[in-house]
Parts: structure tokens; C-alpha cells; sequence
């Protein structure tokens, strides 16, 4: 049957993290695994109150189709958002609402890659944007980065030398799964060079809001003069993502083929969805709610990192990330984090290894860890017998013989692993 | 610029209809153009009783991330709607929930298609398969069809001498635009005759149950033993258009790739929609609300029926359709619908040409229009402006030097047209 497909499907394999991910709807796993926001940040009434509102006084129009581009008074409120807390000024006219970040990514890919295109991203990046864009074919190039971000000049060589080369994609806040946050530098220079190639850049920007310590930077679109950057943002980590609202700032020259391929892919967003938003939005104090989202995952973050500290040997190296929802560890070079997960699944704790982020293979040592959905004493015991996990498989690996063993044991899990990754977040 | 994009964004034209459609947003404006329900339809007060029960008892659920299939409960329902009232045995495992029927095209053509693949379709066709499908590149071929469906022998005979042939896309119940119903025999036939050619059909089915008069007939799926079958069925029609809801029944063969196309395009549909849909299906009578959506459209078809009778010269021909949104008019010959437009524009009426639902051109003189969405003193005054559009056009067509006239206007109007549509409905 598989000839039925197009070639695209070809390369799309079977999730391991979508397995992982199953095991922890188990409610005794304590995971780490997904992305997933607090629940208990989730505004449950106020949302209700909107809702209520919404249909009650324009009911016929929450339920009827609507534009494209998405609800205009939501659109007004995103447009001073990006002012005020993005340091970008953009019109309601330049942005379009989209069913998440995600479909953010699939139109872009979809608007801008065709086979064998190179995209140039960071290394280790968003597994969910490798997936979205290798639908399209696209060739991945990882830039050379370091803690403050992308490197200027490693971009402008690449950009140079790459064949092809159609979009420059990164998450320049608490990036997935690194935790790293560029530098105010960095942004401005990484702008401008992608401005002198003409290529576009993408800025995933899901986490910007969630910073426990430091001061906001602006986005790179703020510092965008010559149309190069493509913004994406997301109510999904500061409102709710089971809404699946999200926006995407389209420079001029992307905003028609973008409409296009948006009313050809849904026709538009929710109607409903989109108006109880705004109806939410437009009372809702933003500052003391995001501030509340903040302290939380302050809190979980900083039991992470002392259960880690007290947990890990002291080979294992971990970030300290000044926001968002992730911890990037490293274990000994000697271990493989997908050797490990069996182990902490019969534990009952969950984690993604961190290989699927890494867009042509590498990083079998690291492992990415979420914070934000559980409460502490379950990260305190998570991170305990995760602790344990690591602590046996040194000692299997330092043992006489483990070391053919062990090379044994990656052939096997690579012959057998079934490729990159779909996770939902 | 236009070299940053993808090639497939090349054959995306900007949209006549779009432009009609904005004109209809002016509530002076008579529209037969759109394929919006009647917003009196909506249950509002049962949707917004629903919400409020959903946010009171899972709140945090239905706020939060979730599986990519969709709600359970919900294609639990969806599974029992398939058998009772399509005729076809399916299983929730088989039920993907998608953000309208507009993504269903997106996923199933991304699915099958490469570019130079064939789509085998009706001519005319519903134009928004058309520009999703467009985006991956394919040849249409149309099937010779008559007034009970596609004619199996048509269909075998282009299976056979057709490269590619990839997908049939078919509107068995009152097709968008000519409100054609398939005869039962047909759809037995042409199922069996592409399971053959072991061609997949597509059945985009989202007026079934619209039906005034006559029998309810079963689905193709309901005939198909084989996994030949996708079916498209949707929300839109029967409860809200605004929650953007709608599924895809998959053969086995489809599940999986389905899924991971539509976890990468999106992650999955709106959990609040979906659960707050399935709140009020729980404990809704479809069958008196569906009884109540008949009467009313059954009575804008016999208003609009009666007044093109009365207002239409005795050469324009229309359908009288049995149940769904359309009629379809054919104009004699000389006239263009297109050149038509502006001058009922003028008087606040609008419709949609035909042409534009031809995959290979042709239907000049046709147009579509829409009689869900008016109440019955609107389609009768909209008509009556009509009438005399049109009987202007014979005058002017019928007048001395109209012929070279004629074709010189459809030369300059061939050249200045841009291409195929992108309506929203």
C-alpha cells in the first residue's frame, strides 16, 4: 500500500516519544516527558465568565465562519502585546491567528521549503519544528552556538556557503530543549545577518514571558528593519494550550501567501475560541497572572535543580535555565539516555532522551526534563529514583566487560530505533 | 523576493471570491455567494450550557494539551453517528478529529499527493477541495459524471489510462455547487470500481444530512470492504461552523501516517471545542434539531425556486435540489457570469461564478447560489435584482456589434483574471 503515499510520508517514522508519552497518562508516572503548563495556572473561571459572555451577547457570530487572518479584536490586543512586552511594533494588520505555534511552523514550512531547501537551526532544537518542517523535505544545518545564542559569524558563513538556503529557525528564549537565552547582542547581530543574505528568520518565541530572574530582552522582531523576521507566539504557556490560539507576525511580503495557505489548510481558527479570548483578555489582569505562572515555575524549578544537585553524581552536568519549562542535562558521555529510559519507566518516571532534538544525529547523552506540570514533593521523588537510574547504569558501564557490551547494545538500539520523533509538545 | 518561496506558492492566485466576499461583509448586500449556515440554526444556549458544564467539572482538562486523534468521547459519538445514520460500521480507533473539513483536504492531500500526481474529481467541483488539494500540485481530471453521479465506466476507463492516479474526490450528496445526489447504485459502483484500481476515494460528505426530500441514501464508506474509502464528515452544517469540527474516517492503511501528519500540522484540534461539542451532543435530539435545519433550508430552496421562475427569462436553467446549500443556474450560453458580477454588485446582490469551480476552465456562463444563509423576503428580492441583471445581459448580448464585443470583453477578462479561488466556505 505504501506506494499509495507521496514521498513525504516516507520519511515520516513512528514516534518513541509519542510512546513515552502514552505510558505517562499513567497517573502514578511522575513525568518529566512532556511540555506540558501547570493546569492550575490555567484561568478556569475567568475563561468560563468569557465564554458565557461571548455567547450570550454574540452568540450567532462566535458559531458562524469567519476571516482567515482571525478575530479582529483579538488581533488589536496582540498588536499592542508585541509593543508593550515584545518590543516590536506591529499592526493588527500584520498578524494572523493560527491553531498553535504548531500550524505557525506548517504554514512557514509549507510557504517556504521545497525539497532539499536548507533550513539553518540550532543544534539541539525543537523536535516538534523538525517534525513540522521535514514534512516539507527541507535539509537541516546546524549553526554553530554557544550559551548567548547563535553566532553572528558562523551564521554569515553558513548563510554564504549553504545552497539554498531558505529560513534561519530558532527559539531565542528558554529555548527548547536547551533552556538558553540569547544574548541582547546576539539577536540584534543574527537579525542583521540574516537580513544582508535575504533570508527570513523564524522566531519561535513560546516561553518569552516565563523569566523568573534577569531582565526582559526584546524579540528579535523588534529589531527587524527589512522584513527578515517571521514571529511566532503562543497563548498555549500563558493562557491555555488546549484554546490552540496562537499568531504569527507576517512581514509584508509573506502576508498573502500566508492568508492563502491558512484559508487552504483550516480556513480560519475557531471563531468561538478566538472571541472567548479576547472577551478574556481584554479584563484580565495580564501581569498579576503572569507573574503568578512565574513564581510557580520558579519554585518547581529551583526544587529540580537541588534535587539534581543532591540526586546526580557528580559527572552529570545540568543547566540552570532562567526561564521557561525545561532542564537540558547531560549525562557522562558514556551513557545513553535511551538506554536509561526503560529503566526509569519501570520506575515509573518519565523523560525524553535528548537524541530526537538533534536535527543529524548526536547528543545520546543528554536528556531534556520538565518542570513546570509537576508539583514538588513528585519532582523531589522523580528526580530521587532518577538519581538511582543513573547511579546503576555508571555502574553497569564502569564494570569489566561493559564497555563491548555497550557497543553491542547501540548497534542494536540503532538498528531498531524507529527515527525522529513526534511528540505533542 | 518571490524567489524565498516554495515553488507551491507560485500556482497560489490571489482570490476573486475573497474579493466578493469581503463586498457581502456590507449588510445591504443580498449574498448567495457564501456557504454559511443559517446562524439561527446554532443552539446557542445549549452550547454555552455545555461550556459552562465542561469548564464547572474538567476545566483543567479541557484547558490543557491533548491526545492528537481527538477526544474520545466525542469519536465515540462520531462512531455511532457513521453507523446510524451513514450506514457504515466504524470504530473510534478509526475517527480523527480535524479543525474542519477544510483540514481534512490539507491532511489528504498531503498524505497522497505528489506534485504531477492525478486527482480524479466532478467537474464542477467544490472549490475549496480544489485550493487545498492545489497546494500539493496535482493534475484534476475530471470524470464524465451525469445527474445521478460519476459514471463508473468513465471513472474505470481513467483509472486505467491515468498516470499517477492518486486520489477520487467526490461530493456524493448534494454536491458543492450543482446540489447533485449520487443514485445508490453509483456510489456501490464507483466504490468498487477505484478499490479495483486500488485508488483511494475521498467522500467529502458534509451535507448529508441536509436532505428535504426523498430517501436518506448510505455513504460510499458504508459500501466499502476494502479500506478504499476516506471519509470527510463535519460539524459545520449540522452544529456550528465556528468550532471549526470535523473528522476523518481512515482505513487502516491511513491511521498512522493521518496521525502523524496531523500532530505536525498541529498537534490535535481544540480540546475545550471538542469537549464542549460533546457535552451538548450527550444529551442533544439531533434528530428534531436536524428536523428543524431541513424545514428551514427546504423553505429558502422553495422561495428561491419560485422566484427564479418568476424572475428568470425562460432560457435560464437551474437545479431544484433535494437537500444541502445550492442551487446551480446555467445562463444561455453567451453570457459570462463573471461579467455579470459587478452589475449585481451594483444592486447589492452577490453570488459566485461558476467558473471557478471547474479544475480545467469551462462553466463561464454558470453560477452558484446560496439560499441557507437569507431569509425568505431577502431571497426574493435578491432574486428579482438577478432577474433584471440578467435580462439586462441578454439585451445588451442580443443588441447589433454584441458578439465582437462580447469577445473582445472575455479576451481582456481571461487576461486580467487571477486564477482559482480561495472562499471560505
Amino acid at each position: 500500500m505504501t506506494n499509495r503515499f507521496a514521498r513525504r510520508v516516507a520519511d515520516l517514522k513512528a514516534s518513541e516519544i509519542r510512546e513515552i508519552l502514552k505510558l505517562t497518562q499513567n497517573p502514578e508516572v511522575i513525568s518529566f516527558a512532556g511540555g506540558l503548563p501547570a493546569p492550575e495556572t490555567f484561568p478556569v473561571a475567568a475563561v468560563a465568565d468569557a465564554a458565557a459572555r461571548v455567547l450570550a451577547s454574540h452568540g450567532a457570530v462566535a458559531l458562524q465562519y469567519a476571516t482567515t487572518e482571525g478575530h479582529r479584536p483579538l488581533r488589536e490586543w496582540l498588536a499592542r502585546f508585541m509593543t508593550q512586552r515584545r518590543g516590536a511594533w506591529v499592526s493588527p494588520d500584520e498578524i494572523l491567528i493560527t491553531n498553535g505555534s504548531q500550524q505557525g511552523l506548517d504554514l512557514v514550512g509549507k510557504a517556504l521549503l521545497d525539497e532539499g531547501d536548507a533550513v539553518l537551526c540550532e543544534s539541539p532544537t525543537y523536535v516538534g519544528a523538525l517534525n513540522a518542517l521535514q514534512v516539507f523535505q527541507p535539509r537541516f544545518v546546524p549553526v554553530p552556538t554557544d550559551d548567548d545564542g547563535m553566532l553572528p559569524e558562523g551564521l554569515d558563513r553558513l548563510l554564504g556557503e549553504t545552497e539554498r538556503a531558505k529560513m534561519v529557525y530558532a527559539i531565542p528564549d528558554f529555548q527548547n530543549p536547551s533552556g538558553r537565552c540569547w544574548s541582547r547582542e546576539r539577536r540584534e547581530r543574527v537579525v542583521a545577518v540574516a537580513a544582508r543574505h535575504g533570508v527570513p528568520v523564524v522566531e519561535d518565541a513560546p516561553y518569552s514571558e516565563l523569566r523568573f530572574a534577569g531582565e526582559p530582552l526584546p524579540s528579535l522582531k523588534s529589531f527587524d528593519q527589512r522584513g527578515t523576521v517571521i514571529h511566532l507566539g503562543t497563548f498555549s504557556k500563558i493562557l491555555s494550550p488546549g484554546l490552540r490560539l496562537a499568531w504569527i507576525v507576517a512581514p509584508g511580503w509573506f502576508a498573502k501567501p500566508l492568508n492563502i495557505l491558512k484559508s487552504s489548510a483550516d480556513l480560519h481558527t475557531s471563531t468561538f475560541t478566538q472571541m472567548v479570548a479576547a472577551e478574556h483578555l481584554a479584563g484580565a489582569d495580564l501581569d498579576t497572572h503572569l507573574a503568578r505562572i512565574r513564581e510557580l515555575y520558579r519554585q518547581r524549578r529551583d526544587v529540580m535543580v537541588q534535587a539534581l544537585e543532591r540526586e546526580m553524581p557528580a559527572e552529570v552536568r545540568f543547566t540552570r535555565p532562567e526561564g521557561g519549562l525545561f532542564l537540558w542535562v547531560e549525562l557522562p558521555a558514556r551513557l545513553d539516555a535511551r538506554e536509561l529510559l526503560p529503566c526509569a519507566l519501570a520506575r515509573n518516571v518519565a523523560f525524553v532522551p535528548g537524541g530526537s532534538f538533534w536535527a543529524r544525529g548526536g547528543g545520546d547523552h543528554t536528556l531534556r526534563l520538565n518542570y513546570s506540570n509537576m508539583p514538588p514533593e513528585r519532582i523531589e521523588e522523580g528526580v530521587r529514583r532518577l538519581g538511582e537510574v543513573v547511579r546503576e547504569a555508571l555502574a553497569n558501564a564502569d564494570s569489566p566487560g561493559a564497555a563491548s557490551a555497550r557497543a553491542a547494545r547501540r548497534v542494536a538500539a540503532a538498528a531498531a530505533r524507529s527515527g525522529r520523533a513526534v511528540p505533542p509538545v
